[in-house]
């Protein structure tokens, strides 16, 4: 079976490997618009020929999107324009209720499943791409009654090949749970890194001092705009809800402090220490 | 050398145990007012004997002092009182300006060594102490001053028998920095926890969903009560400053998306991004 990889960065690129490493997939045609991605990902092996997006679709069975969420939103209806009945295509994308809007009346919407597999670093690039990242974590797959169903089976057992364990949600919840699950962290993130760079002057001592604690909260405001201002875009109001009771949750410890009320600062942090009976 | 190690937890029995191992100190006595605690930490080897205050430091050289920081206010005056010239105390707190001021006065106060190792985790107690937990970690001595040279001298060999690489400042800017690197992303990190407590009732979607982005972002809400209103209520005045520019930080997100200024928001991701080369 032939793969179009529209998109040779972290997500596409762990994708490829692992589905070639488990001959799911046989050649792999790379299409991205930056040519150094392209190289980089040939040379690793991550695709076999750099190609156009025509020729790359034209000649696959399973057409994987994995491109910034603008991006997918874009050229999405331009390949389900080139495809055949036989053909699939899927996009891996954080957010999912805009895309599936913008192509609720295409002829083709048959043929596309909208996917999500939960797993992403602060890296990003085909040198970031590893192939057993994927294996034991969460992939999202939305409104499976809109796909075909050979469609939808062939994407299932792309997701098996990746080891993913699936979830079937629809697109409004999808995009819900993932401001809460996803979104939210990296604002909090991106935030926290620009607090400390607004008020710490002494690099130094940030570089000395940031212990492990630090570093595990601050580590996603590395993560790039390219991926996440157009993300944050379309589930705009989902993350503004989040967004607005966060900043209620922290005024909470605000006032805390503020009154001396200690009893409160831990009433507030004994309920938060219930995330450890959800997360392991 | 002969060890009294005031409180057995996370902290003080890493600390033990690394001691121990290189042989730094030959006998550890433990004193702690968690009977559980001391019965695993002699269990584990972490101590050698279970002891009152007294008896402990009475037979001892050094004498950790590994409590909550509140604790450790309370309790320093009565072991400087017990103490000879040959005898050396440190305590081992996240915050530094409360307890020396405590003991400006005290005629002993040469004999204490105000020290800060930067490394602890979510869980805590002497099931959780690891021997190799602080090797290339900063560990910080604040106001040498006013320690007496050979105390120093001990404190710092202790510090290098732990592999830390030490670093020297007041206590002033101590708490500053703490505020800025340690202490906002524990309430960061609260505040996140509470916020999907309290929107996202669906608890299965949060445990199948969490991505490793949201679960290194929250893992500091595990953290315990006990340890850190004590260390809020110390370093109050700057982490309610800290706190503040996070809240207005966080607020310049909410505006850039509530307008649809998705440049200003790009340009808030991008700046946040820095963090990447003040943090491997």
């Amino acid at each position: 079976m032939n793969l179009a990889l529209i998109g040779v960065g972290l997500i596409g690129g762990s994708m490829a490997l692992k589905l070639k490493q488990k001959h799911f997939v046989s050649k792999v045609f790379g299409v991205d618009f930056n040519e150094n991605h392209l190289a980089e990902a040939k040379k690793l092996n991550i695709i076999d020929e750099i190609s156009d997006l025509e020729n790359a679709v034209k000649n696959s069975d399973i057409i994987i999107i994995a491109v910034p969420v603008d991006a997918t939103k874009n050229i999405l209806p331009e390949i389900l324009n080139l495809i055949s009945d036989k053909q699939t295509v899927l996009d891996v994308g954080s957010t999912k209720s805009g895309i599936a809007k913008s192509i609720e009346n295409n002829p083709k919407r048959n043929r596309f499943v909208a996917t999500h597999p939960m797993w992403g670093t602060e890296n990003s690039g085909p040198q970031a791409a590893t192939a057993d990242a994927f294996a034991e974590r969460a992939a999202v797959i939305c409104d499976e009654e809109n796909s075909a169903k050979d469609a939808l089976d062939l994407v299932k057992k792309l997701y098996e090949n990746l080891e993913m364990n699936l979830l079937f949600m629809n697109s409004e919840d999808h995009d819900i749970h993932t401001a809460y699950i996803s979104h939210i962290s990296h604002i909090t993130s991106y935030a926290l890194a620009n607090t400390v760079l607004e008020k710490e002057r002494e690099e130094d001592t940030i570089f000395q001092l940031a212990s492990s604690g630090f570093s595990s909260t601050v580590r996603l405001a590395k993560s790039h705009p390219e991926m996440w201002v157009p993300i944050f875009r379309q589930n705009k109001e989902n993350v503004l809800d989040v967004l607005n009771e966060h900043i209620t949750q922290l005024r909470k410890f605000k006032s805390a402090l503020e009154k001396d009320n200690f009893e409160y600062l831990e009433e507030l942090i004994t309920n938060a220490n219930k995330i450890r009976g959800i997360l392991k």
